[in-house]
């Protein structure tokens, strides 16, 4: 049983590994002509440029709260705490540089179809996909070799849980930082160049479309790989510390057959759950068809494969691990993990009910586009809001039959051990139902970041101007990306509660533990002004992410306006005249980076300040901004995601198709909906974990 | 002391008599010409049979709650709902009436000018204001001498408490129709009348402006007016139920020295801030010019003095009922009225400063219309959200204070007396801080219902062709109405936050005096699934109530575009030619009625059903509900307002004025936010309301 880490290191390398491997096979596909080298190498470089910069700010922050950590947490918890960060930032890179690698070279190949292309493009994604959980994992569980099992001092789970602070974030800064950026290339491209200049997207003529393609990148592939890696490692994380702090409480009452196979569940499920993962990836072949639903099918497979063998695994190693006389029914925690994942699975699938044009949603926001954007524009919000409702009751479900496996399991614990909190099962089984989630983010994120790749080539498919079979091969990859999005955001932001609400229950044993008294009691004035602040957050949040869009996206406008006024023979696309397309994405670069700095802020200083004057209104105020950065989460992601689909529904040819006046309200929806689904949404998952593991970090200083 | 009932009553019957009188004012003023008093009987009609059929249908739901209530509770409380449920809709009944006759004869005096025009709207509005208040008082202190002095049982206060109940069933769903109703007309009337055929607001020639009309008294004034009603009796009724809940769990340990100012005092700041508001609104008198400024001082100048009398006053009463030996600072409790007061002025300034064009954010929105309508989307989306932000600063500055007041006050209780709970001062100071907002109802109200009536008399002017002077003078008086609102608005949001969170700690009391063990704790799972389930619930009311506008809109917009299509000569106004107007409100009325069935049940089955399951599961249902409820409330009503002044500022001539592009754009805006600011966000207040008395009433019942 003690092995379980040594294990959790061995499959992160071999996931690492295989990250390797599939690297090795997109490099050596052609990347095609001049002109595509040309352009894959543009979009390289702007994305690097940007992430070296966000790196660089980040940076400092980093040394900032190593310092902070280490002056009132402990020097190894500084150390651990770097540890996260670099590795997430690393992941980010690794996949953005594939993925800025394999755009091309799947253009290329789709001039061969699909059955070249989606694998190509897949394994782009895989790269980054085994390169987060694998180093997500790799740094977890060297970090508890190191520092739980080795130096194994009094604060060693204070000291494991900075690394997922780490991982955090860079999550939130990339997060934020990656969305401001992507969006403010893409309405500044769309604006001006689909809408004034009246050009196709994508076009070369446009300035703008290089810092838009760059932005893909930046934002879905690095901003996204820095988001997963943070909850892969805080969903593990979760209930190992929950344990830890839990029955630290009163530690000597505890004996190492509890202690011991509580703390290595969570890992172990990660090791099976990579394993699967693996293995999974290498079912991923294109057929011979442009048919949506036979890519698929295709795409999906590895997937699916991967999570059954995670399920059936997940029974044996619960049998394995708590099979005795203090565990009643071993069974119960294999039923928390996966009532996580059908759960997470189902969130999903709410997801794509609501934002995809198979279902009625979508079409009738389509059908309101008849009469004008303002109907279309309360249509999406309606739609976005009533997801909230569903997801609401998907969570409840979820949460329910995690805390009814955990408590099965355990429950003798607590009757035969009164140092053990009552209860104590049900958490722990919640925080389960989170790795349930993410036990295979190697596949899940692969197939995730696929979507990207794929929208970048076709982006390729247009700059260079190629016949256009290809860029129907890219379009009918494309638009599969825009539904299996949808999957990892079920788990994404299903894991985020999840995640958050085990690290909250963390937070209020760690503070016992320091010798605290937290009242989580809203009716007691504090927590309840806790509570009230916290549910204002997130709006706060949200607001000032949009504005920060709305002010980048302006001087996009307006460098692009400038330039076909300035550029002669640029708007009637006279053969040698080329756009700035440096300058634009310098424009976004330093303007996405500047406004990220405030929201990303908030997050890790609010906390800080609450924690200090009162710890119960810090309780609160988790509390609140969980709930209601869960709605509003969800609210913003669905009802963008829904909007950008009636759009597209739209341009199929429906309700007259494209330039019709339908057309023009859905566009009005969908840009609204940009920051919505990509900026401010995708944060807010991220927004509510890091409040809740500042708290949980600094829990011992607050008291 | 005892005496403090009988002076409520007093004061009640004062202000029903000031009613009457400034009734006999409004009806001996000459209604105008023929064709005036046919559009005037022609909207009285509509508001009447709209009335009727809602009210109607709603006593059905009154005489289902009552059975319940008289077998569950006790019959008295029956008796108790059934006359909270009667006045209120006695109020609203008897404040659209007035204000049905008012219109047409203020447009009438503006023939005169705004001297004589403003007094008259006024005392129109004042009939309402001191209908509400007079009898909200009236019926609450009858049901308090009858029930509490007189039979005197053991649930007393339970059956006082069902009428809060009944008086919020008819303002939930008086909202929630009238809201309907009133912005399905007017999207109907706006988009088919000055969009697609082109003829301007109020032209007699569109079917849908008579609905239109009907719409502001039914929504505006009726619906306003059960929602005052029901605000002024929940913050009454909320420190008495928190008194008679907290100090009856050990009810023998208490001596009548403390519980009797107690209960008075709420009462007696109710009598005072009555006699405030009648002195007050005799002081409104209007001046000579359209200036803005002057108009808007003579119509505050009754609110201001109103509210500087109530302070005085209640710091005498505050000695004169606290002063004494364990009683240490009196001017606590008076801190916490004028806390209350002074927040209340400060939500209202803001917002003010988020929907008023005299200031930047909507100056931005504005702006922002220039690249059209998606921007113009984001601007109000983010205001609103950044002005969630600001209010909840001020709700905790208020939350704070209050308690803080009360606690010094009454501190010394909860020392010398262990049967009184630690808190309980600051909670009853909270409580108080509610009362502080809405002492002045009667004047507050006045000058709230002022501006439908205002609004109205401009389109009567339109409808009856008079002299463009005439429509100046009500412009001038019309666009005086839509700031006014704010001050009112202010008040409701921020005395629903607290008197919820008064009843909320009942609520607690409630289910520990039954005997039954209520843990808030957000750490324990059944609470946090309450507190994620309340969140979510005011997104779905949100998006129900949205929706339900839309479809109802979408009738009436195909009815308006049939007659124009049917009715040969009614587009080029050929003389003779009148459109089908009753029928436009037939169909407004039908649609309302059928929309608002859903969400306002929902509001009172939602957390029966929870509340019977588990009850600390309903405490974090509510808690929840509560800050999402009101950071969602705030969030609509002040986007919506933002987009709406946006509108009227380019209007106004800038960014191109009327009919230009950013004018388009403003427009798109506006109709997104007439659901919002009309319907949704105003509904929510009450939702959070109900949801936690249903729970107080109930609250034996569910142990």
């Amino acid at each position: 049983m003690e092995a379980v880490p040594y294990l959790a290191v061995l499959a992160a390398v071999a996931a690492l590994g295989l990250a390797a491997f599939f690297y090795g096979n997109v490099k050596k596909a052609s990347p095609g002509d001049e002109r595509m080298v040309f352009l894959m190498t543009e979009i390289q470089k702007g994305a690097k440029a940007f992430l070296k910069q966000e790196y660089t700010w980040v940076s400092g922050f980093v040394v900032v709260m190593a310092v902070l950590i280490a002056l009132v947490i402990a020097p190894l918890g500084a150390v651990s705490y770097v540890l996260g960060a670099v590795l997430s930032a690393g992941a980010g890179y690794i996949g953005m540089t594939v993925a800025t690698m394999a755009n091309a070279r799947t253009t290329e190949a789709a001039k061969d179809g699909p059955a070249k292309a989606l694998p190509l493009a897949f394994r782009g994604g895989a790269v980054m996909g085994f390169s987060v959980a694998g180093l997500a994992l790799l740094g977890l569980s060297t970090c508890y070799i190191l520092f739980v099992l080795g130096t194994g001092g009094e604060d060693a789970f204070e000291i494991i849980t900075a690394y997922g602070l780490g991982g955090s974030t860079i999550a939130l800064f990339s997060r934020v930082g990656g969305g401001i950026y992507t969006k403010a290339a893409d309405v500044g491209a769309d604006l001006v160049g689909k809408v004034e200049a009246g050009i196709p997207e994508d076009d070369p003529r446009n300035p703008a479309t290089i810092a838009d393609n760059v932005g893909d990148n930046v934002g879905d592939v690095a901003g996204m790989g820095a988001d997963l890696f943070e909850s892969y490692a805080g969903s593990i994380l979760a209930p190992i510390s929950l344990t830890a702090f839990a029955l630290s409480i009163d530690a000597d009452a505890i004996d190492a057959s509890i202690h011991v196979p509580l703390l290595m569940f969570p890992m172990a499920v990660a090791f099976v759950g990579m394993i699967a993962s693996i293995i999974g990836s290498f079912t991923v072949r294109g057929g011979t068809s442009t048919d949506s639903s036979a890519l698929s099918k295709a795409l999906h497979l590895g997937t699916n494969i991967a999570m059954g063998l995670t399920l059936v695994a997940t029974v044996g190693l619960a049998y394995w691990l708590f099979a005795g006389d203090d565990f009643e029914a071993p069974y119960g925690l294999a039923v928390s993990v996966i009532g996580g994942l059908v759960v997470g699975w189902a969130l999903g699938k709410t997801a794509e009910f609501y934002t995809s044009d198979h279902y009625g949603p979508v079409k009738k926001i389509a059908n309101q586009s008849e009469t004008g954007p303002a109907t279309t524009i309360l249509g999406g919000i309606s739609a976005g809001m009533v997801s909230v409702a569903a997801s609401v009751a998907l969570i409840v479900i979820g949460v329910g039959v995690a805390y009814w496996g955990g408590q099965i399991t355990l429950e003798q614990l607590a009757l035969d051990n009164p140092a053990i909190p009552v209860g104590f099962g049900g958490i722990y089984g919640i925080a389960l139902a989170a790795i349930g989630m993410l036990a295979t983010t190697g596949v899940v994120v692969s197939v995730d970041a696929y979507g990207p790749i794929a929208d970048n080539a076709g982006g390729i498919a247009e700059m260079a101007e190629l016949d256009p079979s290809v860029r129907e091969v890219t379009d009918a990859l494309d638009s599969l990306g825009n539904t299996t999005a949808a999957v990892a955001k079920g788990f994404a932001v299903g894991s985020a509660a999840l995640t958050a609400l085990a690290l909250f229950k963390s937070f209020e044993f760690a503070v016992a533990k320091a010798g605290g008294e937290l009242s989580l009691n809203v009716g007691e004035v504090e927590v309840f002004i806790g509570l009230i602040i916290g549910a204002g957050l997130p709006f706060l949040f949200a607001a000032l992410t949009i504005d920060a869009v709305g002010r980048a996206a302006q001087q996009m406008i307006e460098e692009v306006r400038r330039q076909f006024r300035e550029i002669p023979g640029l708007r009637e696309g006279k053969p040698g005249v080329n756009p700035d397309s440096a300058r634009c994405v310098a424009i976004s670069t330093k303007a996405s980076l500047r406004e990220m700095v405030i929201p990303g802020s908030l997050a890790v200083v609010v906390p800080l300040v609450v924690g200090f004057i009162d710890v119960g209104a810090l309780g609160g105020l988790l509390a609140g901004a969980l709930v209601t950065g869960f709605a509003l989460a969800i609210f913003m992601a669905n009802a963008g995601g829904a909007w950008d689909n009636a759009k597209k529904y739209i341009e199929a040819g429906h309700h007259g198709g494209k330039g019709s006046d339908p057309h023009k309200a859905a566009v009005v929806g969908d840009t609204v909906g940009d920051p919505f689904k990509d900026t401010s949404g995708p944060a807010m998952n991220i927004l509510i974990k890091v409040m809740t593991i500042v708290a949980l970090v600094f829990a011992s200083a607050f008291v």
